[in-house]
């Protein structure tokens, strides 16, 4: 039964006499309250494994939308490369990615390079130590790694279809075992714009944008596909191969980012805390929902028709877009600021084909463009936010970003090459580089059977 | 390691040494016991978090089974009618649906129409009163929007293939703002059916008739699918287009359900609350087990095979048939409800087919009927229910949604009309609304290619 | 926000004042300390429930991975399939099941049969006996319950494409009430297998090989798919039909595994056991991204191409091989343990066609042989095993489950007769048994519609 009336109830009764039912004398005496420090530790341990979770998943939910959104010769590629990228993600953040990011930083630029270790079975002899930090080192690790796979998840997307895979997983390699970290050391590290009073949440710029840039600079570096643009600034359309897929994918990236954005709050051992991440878990669906209901109308209105994809883009820009500050807005500034995202996915989606920027999944308007806005965003809700310093982060890590993956994009172009030959491109890379064709009874694949 | 008895004895160790260590004067004194209202807070709270995600996953089962469960030409149509109505139900509910629900209901008919508000940042000032909610309010709203969201899902499968999307977002904006909140405010807002004894744990009613009500009302108006139903009582099979996806639907739901029937325990801070959550997941998993053996059991002696998609089915109505009541039966009675949902299925899906009702993924009979069962069976293990209440909770909120749902679409249909063209139909609703076909490459859409 | 130093400073903060604000009397004169008997049996019950839902979950991922490595013509019957052997499994896992593993077995070899009860609503008056347990008996059904059903999961994709419906469900059955519960039982039960010093944290070989040795015995007794092995050692390769649902399936079962692992931590209400459940989170990451990458690399070097069928599988065993002991290993084991298990799957899976086994979808290797890898393994980091009684355990159960199954498998196919007839097997057991294609309007499917 949860009729409100006797629900309260309920709780009325083990908040007085209930809980204290197995002590009276104390109950008389002194009351225990609040929470104590290991029960907190437990709860913020907790948190960092639930939401760590969360976010793994969320690398199905990138193999799964971008597998809906390439054609069908290349859609075990993008799967393939999907569960590599996460697999290598998670080695090398344990390499080097973590310190690199979190040891030693101290108000610089980066930390030290070396491989992490968890607190010893059964959390070691030094409780203190552990109960002064507040949660387990292995937990807050499986964490900030999944991130750390977040932010390759979205370069797969937008070099698909034409990429060299080795090539593309040895980017992923230095990606998420440098350069991921050491923007992420200036600010979640305690570095330089942390110290300068950045303010990023849960990653629309640390996470989000970097993907975007590294992303945005492989594609530029790629070229587009072979006859994606005509000379007389056609746009040939290339629709993807499975669109349940996509929906699945990006429904699965909405679940996923309650435990990002959530668990960003890295503590629930509080009534606080828990308290925040409850308003974060019901902000973000607000900018989700907003992102798809913004999208979906403007699509209605400038093409009259609804584009699946720009719903589903919808979706996602509204999720990037409070990833910055899902904690301090009102509901109606959280549908804002995700209904902004979603427009902007319909207009960056199209501007970025009349500049022959070839992003097969739209991860680039997502990602990069929506998770600039939501850090730009951040001083609208957050008094301790402020405009330039939020600019000021962007601006640098988005130099940094560009800088190192152009130069990491270009030695690669420059050694194993990064693109496969027009003949294995129009063949496809599943036959090319994988042997295994993705639907080998349908479609292309039926023809052979 | 995790033998019984080693496990017993660890579990022995911490209950005595261990949890006291840090406090050894404490412990000879008085003994902390029991489990603090802070410590509770935050349990309640995230249950109502790890619920809610799971609830909200239901919305991708939905997305999938009914993307599976129609034919080519429509799954984008279907993918987009889902995430559109999680996105506005999500929206509806904080606009108005919440206040309409639960503020205010006082044993009458409805609460107030008020956007809603979640607590301060932090949880403010008032701790007192956030401890004697027992939770936070954004948690709370969060659970509570995602029931919400399930219930227009119910709706969208029934009307598949052949209905227009905006006239269905308008009814969904309709339904998850208003009329599914005023029959809720009825009972779990505190109405005059929860003041007269109704008895709902989870919403078979509340949540799955309701949608199979305005699913039923809005396919009698709207008409089965052209060429479904023959002059001399023929019925035409249209079959879906992907059982897998059916299948990953299914499970995604079943997976979900312990969310749905689980958080509706709305507390877990106490020994009691969270051995009942553990009741519940348990019958909850039989009721669906049973569900799909006697769906299986039944068709094998009916018709010698077994269609997929009453397997499948009966899961479901299993699973909604016990969620009038999961916590208060037997092992051997939750078997029995859920088993008989699943017969229910077998029968009640011709029957439909006879009456010439295009129920295009079967959503009536699992959602209304085994609805229905679930509710009246209640007082078959729950000495506090009564039947007569039950049958009166039932038609009143049975009554009611078929009324207003019918007049809504009714409205629809005079003014911009519900139903495609029969050429559009023809066409498939994915090239005429969508504009994206879902799968371009194969079958009809291979043609093209 | 989460810069390392503001989230210290954070917690730090709660640490010591704000936890005990409510209470400054007491703060004074004695602060509470540790996690109260209460606290911690909730902990440990909602550890079953998340731990647990997960690993229901990882019956979709079975599902998936086997509906995309079948070819189409299968798929709605390995769908059928595999939600018919979860519900079995949940069925007889209280017929019989739970009490046959864990009932009375004392150091023996089976427990009892009867049917499971679990805790009264709201936890029944013996407050102080289920806090001696430590945890609601129902939750740990429901956790233990999971694990079986994983385990007949496991026969299902090795004997796709050629087993009737019926005697699998039977043996399923068997499996799940019977054969599984009982070497669980010298193990987990507490029986002679425990007593002997056997460890197996997480069922490597309690789960895994046990499954893997009823597939390899059915697969015997079965026979090849027609036309898999040519006279001169010739194999015919039959691809899967859907790359990208192999892909979701992997992804489901690695989520899924953290509860698997994770749970079987058996308690998290102590700061020592989350850090625990931590540490397992992060290795059996680290051995499943192991075991793919090390699969890949190998499959690079051997033949050129990355067969994706190898990634998915390199996790899979990496995951199955770190599970008998997910809690000790330093990173750097994990890694070497999942490592090599992702190897044996690359060789193995060429041996078994060598040998005319033919196992549909590589469980063999996945479960089979890097269970018993796992398993071996443990005493490389658990200094409380011993090679010798960790190969009696693997022997022992592996003779057991070989005899059991093969008698069984035999008896049916004496008499029900286990596989389809030539005819059934070419047209497709979607056809003969399940009577709806599953991709009625696609490949095949599509030349009659």
């Amino acid at each position: 039964m949860r009729t409100t009336y006797s629900h309260l109830a309920r709780l009325g009764a083990f908040a007085t006499a209930g809980v204290l039912a197995a002590s009276p004398a104390l109950a008389q005496d002194a009351a225990p309250a609040g929470v104590t420090p290991e029960t907190a530790f437990v709860f913020n341990t907790f948190l960092f494994l639930v939401g760590g979770f969360l976010v793994m998943w969320m690398a199905a939910g990138f193999a799964m939308l971008e597998a809906g959104l390439v054609r069908s010769k290349n859609v075990s590629m993008q799967c393939v490369k999907n569960i590599a990228l996460y697999s290598i993600a998670g080695l090398m953040f344990w390499v080097c990615g973590y310190s690199v990011m979190y040891t030693g930083v101290d108000g610089g630029f980066i930390g030290t390079f070396a491989p992490y270790a968890w607190d010893p079975v059964g959390g070691g002899e030094d409780t203190a130590a552990l109960l002064d930090t507040g949660y387990s080192t292995a937990s807050d690790w499986f964490f900030q790694m999944v991130f750390c796979a977040t932010t390759a998840s979205i370069v797969s997307g937008t070099l698909a279809e034409r990429i060299k895979l080795w090539p593309f997983l040895i980017f992923v390699a230095i990606l998420t075992g440098v350069l991921y970290p050491i923007t992420g050391a200036w600010q979640w590290g305690g570095g330089w714009l942390a110290e300068m009073g950045f303010s990023d949440f849960a990653g629309s710029t640390l996470v989000h944008s970097v993907g975007g840039w590294a992303a945005l600079t492989g594609a530029i570096l790629l070229g587009a596909r072979k006859g994606k643009y005509g000379d007389s600034g056609m746009v040939h359309p290339m629709p993807g191969s499975s669109m349940p897929l996509a929906t699945l994918g990006t429904f699965i990236l909405w679940l996923g980012w309650f435990g990002f954005n959530g668990g960003s709050q890295l503590a629930m051992g509080s009534l606080g805390d828990v308290a925040d991440v409850s308003r974060i878990f019901a902000n973000t669906n607000l900018a989700a929902a907003a992102g798809v209901v913004a999208a979906m109308i403007l699509m209605q209105v400038l093409y009259k028709k609804i584009d699946i994809t720009m719903a589903l883009n919808g979706a996602l820009a509204g999720l990037v877009a409070i990833t910055a500050e899902p904690l301090n807005p009102s509901p109606l500034m959280a549908i804002i600021i995700g209904g902004i995202g979603g427009v902007i996915v319909v207009f960056a989606v199209p501007a970025l084909d009349k500049m022959k920027i070839d992003d097969v999944v739209g991860a680039i308007p997502v990602h990069l463009l929506a998770g600039i806005w939501g850090t730009l965003a951040v001083p609208l809700t957050n008094g301790d936010a402020n405009i330039v310093t939020q600019f000021i982060g962007v601006a640098a890590i988005g130099a940094f970003a560009v800088v190192t993956s152009g130069v990491i994009w270009f030695a690669l172009k420059m050694t194993m090459g990064i693109r496969v030959s027009d003949e294995e491109e129009a063949l496809g890379l599943d036959k090319t580089e994988i042997g295994v064709e993705a639907y080998p009874e349908f479609g292309q694949g039926s023809q052979r059977v």
